[in-house]
């Protein structure tokens, strides 16, 4: 019987705590629709501080965070969006600013650190000469960390640059900061330095930073405006929602100081997993609370039947395809959890090659081979 | 000073119970987005067992509820609904189902009773020889209790006929049964029986029912599932919801039988008006927990005057128009409430009266009139 | 064998004249798409001036002409249009404002003059303030001719009212002006006149004028540019469209003058049909081409016979419903096939009404009745 | 005074043929909204057996004929369709697929010849099992020739083979052959071979074949009776459409025979442009009827400047950027034309280098350089 899990799947996945709870049953809160809930007004105010942008919009999900801003600022039919090609907003948020959105798509390569090339940016945005066949670009997104790219973080410099090709073309800059906090305790830079190139930026209360439940969009006071309308739109106006806020309240205070350990313990992953045999991570890439895992070709592992072993011990991981996986570090994943799950890996990589080995020599002897 | 509020404007209002409050503080919770929070599949189950249908998904809105179930039922482009004129739906969600869901609205008149004629309905429903030109119906709306007709209810009767008519013309049905909880305590009839024509309802935990934050819609298996989807899409997926759902969980138990009471005070609130000269309510309309009140010509009554009157003294209360206000009844209002409440109205109707009196006569005294 | 067709089922059967043909075979073109085609611009140009705009773009049909003007009043997510319920927009062409569109449909009652109430217009505009779940008026439609409501026409008073409504709210007015020609002719109104309030107006070339293909929609310079984009994204836009361009020309200087013999034959057709018995029509609603006529309850007609007896004397008449039909007048019905027709359908109804007559009798002798 | 045009600008600019006109103005017509059109039923008729399709649709353009396509096979909200970065659709058509049509664009990196790889389409089928947060793949998208690419050919082995992987995946297969008649007669294959594993084709009347206005859509008879009402809900359904048919019969009969000579005049005027010393054409590339042609680095060759040149000469070309321009072959290109178009770019080029070389030593004497 498994007594205990280590919930490696993603960060999505603490449970709140003691204190987010106590916040939660105590919360002072009234009818946010009707814009009465004081939980949610301060929750709200205090965020576009952090941000350092003019207003905030808690959201039920980064998703609608997502959408809701691609939304606003593309809010004239016939709008195209520059996004890069392995961007959650197009790899995981089903199309909706297309399906539901009506936005174009416009992609441009992710590097593997999760920039996309400047000059490939501005290529990318259309010639309003040739509007007649040609949507209007408006929007440009940056993703930061990047989680398909290994949750690197993009610099202070690159944003910035970004901001400048933005407004020399008169588009908006939207960042995808589900894990803002994560790249600012990485980089060493305060968060809102981080975004100050941005129109908006929407920010996950319920990855690394613990909260049950919730994304916070940020901008100007004219986005959040629109955001507001939109959100009521798509049914994201909840009502006492201050609940949600208070615990969102602590995971800011609580949580921002745990990414740190949350990194180490990543990096600690990483070299633990470069010592099994058969396994291969970019240790480099490895600048905040993800590490992605190959298994070599010639290894005989199959990332799978990993997980499946992995699982008999209480361990969660999440296969990203047949030849790679994925492990996310949180709050929840203590020092001794990592070790545990080290050292689980190494004896099932050992057993699924021993059984491989076997099986192929049944099949040699069975003249398969 | 004002220390007590009696909040009317509507049974979104209410404050969690400290049942409530408990339950949140101790859900047992995960990751719903993952499927693997148990309250919430608690719940959602325990919701789809009370509703008489196969399955069940907790959402963040009642607006998200009917959207996603007009999208599914209406998935395939070139699609158009039939509604009242005056549902919810239709007025207060923004236009949603078109401006998000491409979904054409066609409208029937609402009766006073918040029903459609039988008969407009089936001349809604279009022809399809004639495809080349008209959209495709793919469903019908109704609206149970009706909140723009008073929150009056619908009766199984009348609910099984529509049934009949989406059945014969191989249409769906969907209920926005927000109150369907009121309906079925108002008339007497088991909820599920009273939906049981329907191949989707919403149903709203925050009103009447008294929860914080959400909705449910119920429907078969393969809706549901859909339905799932989409909501990923809206960005109403919810990571650690369970918290939402123990809460909801205890609205069931503590509110539904406490509605009678809601539906009670509504009552004397509506006799108490009439009482009031100048003010004017159709007492056959009150039914459930509303009480639509007109100010009659030549009253001198202007209900935006008369609300902020009443805000001095504590009492919230939504105008509709300049002659007409909406009372909505909830748990946390207090016979003493209703008697404070009505004392008030009294009080400040003469008062106004007498300043419309006061004005008149001085107009008079000018040579204005 | 039939050897000679009077097509009564709409003015969209026209053949093009001689000189029409002569046009096309002779026409200046190049490419329109390119912006090179003497003869589209020329066109557009001249219709520009007689429907006193700024400018003018011609398409292939009138529900793209009106597909396209709401798109580009309504470019904005979230907007709604008040339109008449019984409007050719809202019922015959796909309800493409929404489901391609994305725009939300306000019905108003239309009058059976084609009119809506202008109070009901002016409560179905939304109010801003409400707009945390309003979507956003932004348009109102007027038709004229009304088809669907005998093609009376809206008067010159009526129709600069309701453009004082939609600039006392900022609004833009459409006209569906598919047959404005008619009406300016049975009004004695210049067209330019008739649709000064109006920020568009689309026109149909096929239809009363007998041009083969196409409509035009005419506006300000700068909705014009917009709306030459939109056309493009739809796939109007036609490369050597000059050829149906100098067809709609010669429809221009041959077909207007001959719109008053439609209109005359249209009344001798309606009292023609008043004289047999069975058959209704309401001689005042028939202002321009068309004629609606009922077969009266209790006169044994049933139209869909009645339409296919008069397919085998070579006249095409479309029903409309099971007692209702509709008879379209256009310049290649002569004086001499009213006559026709109109003996045709006394004799089909005598035929007819014996039919039953004898029906009830054998049922009669049978017992079945 | 320019008095002869030779214009290279697209094979959309030719004008319609002695024996065009002459068709159109003696083609038997009637309303093909109502489906009477006799020389509209015959030409799809036609096209569809030329195509190998059961069913064929005309339509105002290749961008209604694309969209049309896209719509009918994502009619499910929530689609996905896979298609070149560099094809029409996604670059040259508004993006209305997404803008108007709700479909997610999942673009593959065209290769120069037009091909995206095999595996690369395979990976960008979304996996089933992801789908709570992926859009369903459910078309892809293969242009042949394609423009993009030089008017390059597909062969016939490739198409095959992407359409085994859609049929592998249940994918819909749809081709913008808006020149698959210049691949046919490049390739020496039926055209209905070449598309023999698509489920749908657009073809373009009015480029390589000289129509004056139109596109058709091609396959089954279920896909092309959704096709009708969705040109009808775009405004794309014409009334005397035969019209139009009528010349585009002709451009079948006359022209396709031709595109031969187009071919060889491209390879000619790649070949002399090569001999401009400054310009250079990748000769292997032109394949069909398109030459684009790069200004080296350091040639002093503007390409604006090059085409405003030609253009006083009668030339028109169009620049693609600042350093390479598109010539387009068509059968009003003579081959005297082709001798007179690269005898006026020789000179043209050696004025402007000269002139560019009087302006580098008057800045180098005023002390610029």
């Amino acid at each position: 019987m498994v007594t205990r899990t280590v919930d490696l799947r993603s960060d999505t996945v603490t449970k709140p705590t003691v204190a987010m709870r106590a916040a939660m049953a105590n919360a002072d809160v009234d009818d946010d629709v009707l814009g009465s809930d004081p939980t949610a007004n301060r929750f709200e105010a205090e965020m576009a501080r952090i941000m350092g942008k003019e207003a905030a919009l808690f959201v039920p999900s980064g998703t609608m965070g997502n959408l809701i801003s691609v939304l606003v600022h593309c809010e004239v039919r016939g709008s195209e969006v520059i996004l890069g090609d392995n961007s959650h907003i197009h790899i995981y948020e089903n199309g909706g600013i297309s399906t539901i959105g009506n936005v174009h798509a416009k992609t441009v390569k992710n590097n593997s650190d999760g920039t996309m090339d400047i000059a490939l940016i501005e290529d990318a945005i259309r010639d309003p000469l040739g509007e007649l066949y040609f949507p209007t670009t408006r929007l440009i997104c940056l993703e930061n960390t990047h989680a398909n790219c290994g949750g690197r973080c993009l610099s202070v410099e690159y944003t910035d640059q970004v901001g400048e090709v933005a407004k020399k073309h008169g588009l908006k800059l939207h960042i995808d900061g589900a894990r803002i906090f994560n790249a600012s305790v990485a980089l060493g830079v305060p968060v809102h330095r981080l975004v100050q190139a941005a129109d908006s930026v929407s920010v996950c209360l319920s990855k690394g930073l613990g909260a049950p439940v919730g994304s916070v969009i940020v901008g100007s006071k004219s986005f959040i405006s629109k955001a507001r309308r939109l959100r009521k739109t798509l049914g994201g106006g909840m009502r006492q929602v201050g609940i949600l806020c208070a615990a969102a309240f602590v995971a800011l205070q609580e949580s921002v100081c745990k990414l740190e350990g949350d990194h180490r313990k990543a990096k600690i992953i990483a070299d633990g997993l470069n010592e099994i045999k058969g396994l291969k991570v970019d240790a480099a890439s490895v600048q905040t609370n993800m590490v992605f895992c190959d298994a070599l070709k010639g290894s005989n592992i199959i990332v799978s039947k990993l997980c499946e072993v992995l699982e008999e011990h209480g361990i969660l991981i999440m296969p990203i395809c047949s030849s790679s996986l994925r492990i996310v570090l949180h709050h929840q994943i203590s020092d001794s959890d990592v070790q545990y799950t080290l050292s689980c890996i190494q004896q099932a990589v050992i057993q699924i090659q021993a059984d491989a080995g076997k099986g192929a020599a049944v099949e040699h002897m069975n003249g398969k081979v």
